[in-house]
């Protein structure tokens, strides 16, 4: 049986060794592969040097091989090994050092002696390898030689774009990013969870939103995003999510907007609320990834996160820990799901009136018993009723729906009987 | 000594026994017993098939007798010794039929064995019978005999209307039913606290509302009430109360309007919060009467409910236990009680302006003590001050009253002598 | 080392003794004293009879001596003594009488045996002498001779006004009264700590607001002051702060402004939460100083308090117990010092904006680290960040420093360096 956790986490398999970075040949890679499941998705790109606010375009990074050969000769911190060993935008170098000047360019975590760290340098040239503080406890003195063939070079930023349009122009954005090397929870579980989410929306009848699905780079490529598309993304988005950390079993969460109480808060709520066992609710405070650049000041997009382990949370986080076994099918399958859910609703999320003062006689259309009898059951009944008692034009479905304690989702069968019924109608 | 609660339980005895439904002789008998004690009260009819809305006006429905005869020849579920072991608008039918075929037909509660159930099919033509479990449990295979004399024509709905004038067309609604068979806290305690209220309000000088007191058949009712007059009620009521449920004496309840923040809900919160020991709070989701109709979308009066034990919540609601011992002299004096004050308090609940700026000096008007000496007790000098420190012209009576939590009766003698003394004015 | 707490405590030791009352030459005295410490004051006068509102200036008092001579020939209640001993505004009288009589104006609190209550009767004539209840359960039957050589006679109020202009015409005012004889935390605390307040202030460079501080008879001067000058306050005053009981040391404490949600009340709050241990909030309705007039309706200033030991709430007030041992430099220096914070505080609290949508690239400015690497203490960079990511233009530095969890104070350094890298700018 066709499993979509199992079709994710065999694309994250596919995609976990790749290198990527803010730009370069991974990214590409990257995006390569999505299109082959999402032909409609166009690669742009963006030349170094690009001005985007207050942000310049870096230059791109291709890398060839790294490692250091130890006095005794062993290779350490090898690229080709694992390529969380170098440190992203390291500069090029050849070079002999004692060990107390390596030790200046070297990352460990002495509280996880275990694990590789993710450390990056973008915006200053310089140079540096990760590895286990196991590893580094373990280096004698001596001269180490140091080999980085590397290059920064004026070339691109690359991100991919994803439109399924719909029935009107009010758009819904789901945004991810292709920046990390191999981390599978923050960094794969996003353009994998993403790619899923637009099969799925594609397969939608009767789309009311257009639907925008972002590949970026983090920060940067967000920020030359919206630089381009300020005033579009203004006019007609109407709700978008940050997909990051939608890998793991361990927890679902929510991160606010700025403004926090925009349309994608009510509806990721509404939907965690009801469709999960139970979630975290992280404030705009705690936030960490593009919803830094989507709810800035003068953006001001209603943009929010719906994850399961958020990023920082989880001791794996940005090391290498974080990696396939982090991440399951069932953890992948659990965030599409709420995803999925959410965008549902919002579909439906429309502001509903009924047509005539009073109760409408449901008796007559079989929508309520005929014989008054307080023995029956009469919970179908009353949701339905509790609807129309509130359906009076000033509030969306999801309105209704907290006001009666019910899901939005399971209202959705009776929006359809009423509308059927022409005992409602939707005012927007 | 007069008693209002024993003149009130002595009414109630007087209309128990009358078979009411929603439509014929019954409801007409019990208007009639009202307009004796109320001469105001007028009597509407509006004819079957009249359209209101999305309802029609049902088949006028009289009853000469029903009962069924046992196989051993005893009569069982006389209709003349109970009124309420017929269903409501049964059809006519004389037949004989086995045990089996009349079980689908009767009706009776496992779990309160001697109660006998109150069940109507007013909108689909049907008949039965309603019995004690222990009864129906007792019964014999064999041929039974069922005799129902009873007829549905083309006739009338009745309902009556009493209209006491005030200085203003502003309107205050009391609503309460007349379509119960013998049923006392929930149909007999709304009808007879209504009436005495009504007597009281007559006697009330310098009325500032006009009330309007309606005694509807139930749903139908109010919906050809709303029908016929929804623009006036839209213009002028400023508050409403569906008086039912108001004769026993085990709880004090509120049920909230569809908007939960009307007059008529601030009012009635801050009544039972002041003048009685404990109250139980509905939203409107446990809604079960008139409200339903008066609160809907496209009428949306202010409209809620002040009760004794709420319809639903205790175990003799809709059966013939339900019957005069639920019911006492002071229950539904307490109910009485709460009404008119929540009354009294609409009526000086008016916006009220101190006349200067800076406290006024109410030494000089022997208002406030000359010597300042912190061993008096300046509380009522402190409830006046209080009064007047909030008496910005922005606030009614109620606002100020929970300010400074004092309740709004005990500071209408303070308002008199205010204005008397000409420190304040009334803004509306 | 010059210490503010002793320079107040010094100043407070000179002006205890002096006989304040509502009129006369110890408000003059008093103001006097201050004068030399503040030359910018300037003394008004207003004639009695004067019509203030709904108010009267009453006669000047003065008093040259008083005293009771006891049947044995002892001297009691004597002026010169303790000028409580004096009922305030007692008429002249030279007469005996029997004890029996002279009880009926005398003053004692059984239950604080040892102290001297403070008594009044500004507005009815009358005489009366206060003592201790053990002095009082002391006399003799016998006749006394009652001494008061007083005067009231058509003269002058008396109040001093001290402004500190600034860059604008917005004003913020400091309130506080000379009007109460030899007590300390509820009188003298009072217009000391404003005294070195408006020192401070004079120090400060580029001041936003207007200072006006006011050194009053209570309640009628504040009445006359707000009579003469509503239009003005009016227009200009932002926020102003009642400056009285701010010399003990075991509480600090707020009273809010009738309107509840003035600038005042929200530097207040925020400044006492981030700036004490312990705060406690009192509601207008526990009020007692001149905010009765300042926040009265049709005045309705933004006037709160803040305070140490509120009036009312500590044993001592308005007795002889409230002496120079009850407050200290300590104690008036807490209060001088959370009071000058919260005008630092109203001096920033101005709205600002981030310049560029997207978050600014800090790295390049040297305001963010290059390596991103979580082994690194981010939480000076995420002040800031936060600081820049609520910065929309809507919110003022409280608001902001709320949201964001930090004092406003600590964020004035990190406005300081965005507004110097034009990151940021000022809206109002």
């Amino acid at each position: 049986m066709f499993d979509i956790g199992e079709l994710m986490y065999e694309r994250a398999k596919a995609l976990f060794p790749i290198n990527r970075s803010l730009t370069g040949d991974g990214v590409r890679e990257t995006l390569n592969y999505i299109k082959r499941v999402l032909p409609e998705l166009t690669m742009h790109q963006v030349p170094s040097g690009t001005q985007a606010f207050d942000w310049t375009v870096p230059k791109e990074w291709s890398i060839e091989q790294a490692y250091i050969i130890c006095p005794d000769g062993e290779k350490l911190c090898d690229f080709e090994k694992c390529n969380l060993h170098l440190m992203g935008y390291s500069t090029p170098i050849d070079t002999v050092m004692p060990l107390a000047e390596l030790q200046k360019h070297l990352y460990s975590i002495p509280s996880l002696p275990k694990a590789i760290p993710y450390v990056t340098s973008y915006y200053k040239e310089n140079w540096g390898f990760c590895l286990t503080h196991e590893q580094r406890e373990s280096l004698k003195e001596g001269d180490y030689h140091i080999v980085i063939k590397s290059a920064l070079f004026d070339g691109v930023l690359n991100y991919g774009e994803v439109i399924i349009p719909g029935r009107t122009e009010k758009e819904i954005l789901l945004s991810t990013y292709v920046c990390h090397p191999s981390m599978a929870n923050n960094e794969l579980s996003g353009p994998i969870v993403s790619t899923a989410l637009a099969e799925a929306i594609k397969s939608m009848d009767n789309r009311e939103y257009t639907y925008r699905i972002l590949f970026l780079p983090e920060t940067i490529g967000s920020i030359v995003y919206i630089n381009k598309h300020l005033e579009r993304l203004k006019k007609h988005l109407k709700a978008g999510f940050i997909v990051t950390c939608v890998g793991d079993e361990r927890d679902y969460s929510y991160l606010s907007s700025r403004q926090e109480d925009t349309l994608a808060d009510k509806v990721a709520m509404h939907t965690l609320k009801h469709h999960t066992d139970n979630y975290t609710t992280y404030s705009f405070l705690d936030r960490g990834s593009d919803e830094r650049q989507f709810c800035s000041p003068g953006v001001d997009l209603p943009v929010c996160s719906i994850m399961r382990s958020k990023y920082g949370t989880f001791p794996e986080y940005h090391t290498s820990l974080d990696n396939l076994s982090l991440i399951t099918p069932s953890g992948l399958k659990g965030a599409y799901d709420v995803l999925l859910t959410a965008i549902k609703v919002i579909e439906f999320n429309r502001v509903y009136k009924v047509k005539t003062p009073c109760e409408p006689q449901l008796g007559k259309r079989g929508l309520y018993p005929n014989t008054s009898d307080m023995q029956q059951d009469y919970s179908d009944v009353r949701r339905m009723t509790n609807f129309l008692a509130y359906a009076d034009g000033t509030k969306d479905l999801i309105d209704i729906a907290e006001k009666i304690g019910e899901s939005a989702l399971s209202l959705i069968p009776i929006i359809e009987k009423l509308l059927a019924s022409n005992l409602i109608e939707r005012l927007d």
